[in-house]
């Protein structure tokens, strides 16, 4: 044991995001290992959300539209989260839930689609072990656009497309085992296949280099209060490929994507660029949290999170495998370097009592019904003691239990 | 002139809410009669607000979302808007943007006619004055489904609406005159032929009794940052009568409206009850400076809300009449108090320097371009007082200017 300890501190000594975790409130001595599902709060972000409530809401009141920037806020914030996802300017707009987003994408999608003469592709292909939420906004989607639902998945995907297959939506992260899907291939076999490729990138904006343009995705969306560390339910954004732009045309048509809103006229005429992609009044308090929170990524590259990540992920695999009692625990995450997220699951009988008791002793993860123990390394934050003393807590909670 | 601020004084002597007033963040000596567009800040949300950053997001983290009621929150604040229009417990629910609410709101209320047998109903009437966003989204409701529009004035609605009506979407205010619409008798007529009424609540909720229950109103939308004073973009309420509950199938299915969230199962089964309502993660921030916001409203019936508000622009008029030269100003919105909504609409030319000149003078409305100076009066913290020196100012700046 105390060779893994000497490691990780040999590791923490070297990583040069170290320092990073000071801007972040994690004080109380707690392994937050539950960055995927609610990134930690930067410190920075109290004090100037009490700036926004107290003088932006308090004091300018309605002036705030145009003085305190509120108006233009979902795409300037598109534009700092862009460089994170590997968008140019002008491609990201923030708002509205990741749900509502993946609704949008879906129904823009086919109708580039349709207009494109594609009107006898009759198929939304969804991956079969999506985020649930995305499958049933897929099913409405196909529901209201005359399409059926064709579950595949991620893996079969590239051989599921084909002649009849109007759009494609992955998740490039599964939420519960952590398996990387191979977006560039997948988007490419969907285009092969001449049908639009939109990715969920919830579990991967924030973690590791998406490289949206350079692979030629056409739509994408993706939360804010995982890895980009937004906030509680902080607003999603929404990927809409430049040569997209003139023909999307959204199922969501409110007044904020009008080409001039305060006209206030009954026609609908859509604004240009990633406006489009905006529906009504964005809810300005949890976007600005938002856009604070996005200081903590100021001069950090993605490849550097995502070395630290899969060094961190290695170094708990490693410290699980060397603590853990053999046979109590079965990663689902693959070994695979390209295959894996940031995030480490494993299977475990009573995982909902053993994930209690972690928790119980300071170590933060989650459970995905009815058996995986979910750890999530935002590459930020995390300290390799952090994985070490994780690993080894999960190996004494085991120990102690019956199994 | 002083017999007015003498009267003022006088109303404002006797108004049983003047002490709310305090209850705002509202010392700068400004005239705000723009809380129809963003509702003042009341002002212990700063210290709310604090805590829920500080301490549920930034120490308990992803505890919070049982332990701090993140989670049923939507509901939760519902039920606080609920006595406000006239709703019983467990039909109003909180999330989302109007624009988002209301289309919820016409697909599921178009599939609802149709499942009752009202398939060759191809028709959604939507008022013809209505707020942009509202006739946008409805035209998008329209093509999903199959249905085609109907553009009729408010006043016409009841002589519209035929077999050939599924639903109406009705604003209950006009956004632009300050009219207030028959939600009572349309409703009535609306239901006479055999359709369903949608009603959008943004300039009525807070602001006068709107009984939804009593009316037998089917479905209804309304904002949350005007007289409800939630914040900036703070999230909009839907409410869907008990009775269409069972049969509310929402074309925004996301997991946060599914029976069983956390299973996680690939197929979408609807929760019960206004939870129904609900798509992805709540806006957490957004929506707890709604529910502090509502604090405000402790021990405040409507009906007094109401009788203030009418007292209000009634003493505005006359002080306009008394003070502004002849001829400069036309008020558009209707003398009767029946058709009155709480706020008052002046026609005026060079409109937009004339609103730019009283904000620099310290009374702030807004402007609905081209010719349409709009002050909105929230009884909660207006007094008699700022309706007297609105007036004044106003008269000032026309006297001055050359019209």
């Amino acid at each position: 044991m105390s060779d893994l300890i000497a490691k990780a501190a040999s590791l923490d000594a070297r990583d040069q995001l170290a320092k990073h975790r000071e801007l972040f409130a994690l004080d109380d001595g707690v392994v937050y290992l539950d960055g995927n599902s609610l990134g930690a709060l930067p410190r920075h972000v109290p004090g100037r959300m009490a700036d926004v409530i107290t003088r932006e809401w308090g004091e300018l009141r309605i002036r705030s539209w145009d003085e305190s920037g509120w108006w233009t806020a979902p795409e300037r914030i598109g534009d700092r989260i862009a460089p994170l996802v590997g968008a140019a300017p002008g491609q990201v707009v923030v708002g509205d839930s990741t749900s509502v987003n993946v609704f949008k994408a879906l129904v823009a999608a086919v109708r580039l689609v349709d207009r494109a003469g594609g009107e006898d592709r009759d198929e939304i292909v969804v991956d079969a072990t999506t985020f649930p939420t995305d499958g049933y906004i897929a099913e409405s989607a196909a529901r209201l656009t005359g399409k059926r639902l064709v579950a595949a998945a991620p893996g079969d995907v590239a051989g599921t497309v084909g002649p009849r297959t109007a759009v494609a939506l992955v998740n490039h992260v599964d939420y519960r085992t952590g398996r990387l899907h191979d977006l560039p291939g997948i988007t490419a076999a969907v285009h092969a296949a001449g049908a639009l490729a939109v990715w969920d990138l919830c579990h991967s904006a924030g973690a590791l280099p998406v490289d949206l343009d350079a692979h030629g995705v056409d739509l994408a969306v993706g939360c804010t209060y995982k890895y980009l560390n937004g906030g509680p339910g902080a607003p999603a954004f929404l990927y809409v490929a430049e040569r997209h732009q003139p023909g999307f045309d959204s199922p969501l048509p409110g007044w904020n994507s009008h080409a001039d809103p305060f006209a206030m006229t009954p026609g609908y005429a859509a604004a240009e660029g990633a406006a489009r992609g905006r529906v009504g009044t964005p809810d300005i308090l949890s976007m600005l949290a938002l856009e604070a929170s996005l200081d903590v990524w100021e001069g950090v590259p993605v490849e550097v999170v995502r070395a630290k990540s899969l060094a961190l992920t290695d170094f708990f695999l490693e410290c699980v495998e060397a603590y853990v009692p053999e046979g109590r625990v079965t990663s689902v995450t693959p070994e695979a370097h390209g295959e894996r997220g940031s995030q480490v699951s494993l299977r475990c009988v009573e995982a909902h009592a053993v994930m209690k008791e972690l928790i119980a002793r300071g170590v933060v993860g989650d459970l995905r019904r009815p058996d995986v123990l979910r750890f999530g390394f935002t590459p930020l934050y995390v300290s390799f003691a952090d994985a070490e003393r994780a690993a080894r807590v999960l190996a004494d909670v085991l120990s102690e239990s019956t199994g």
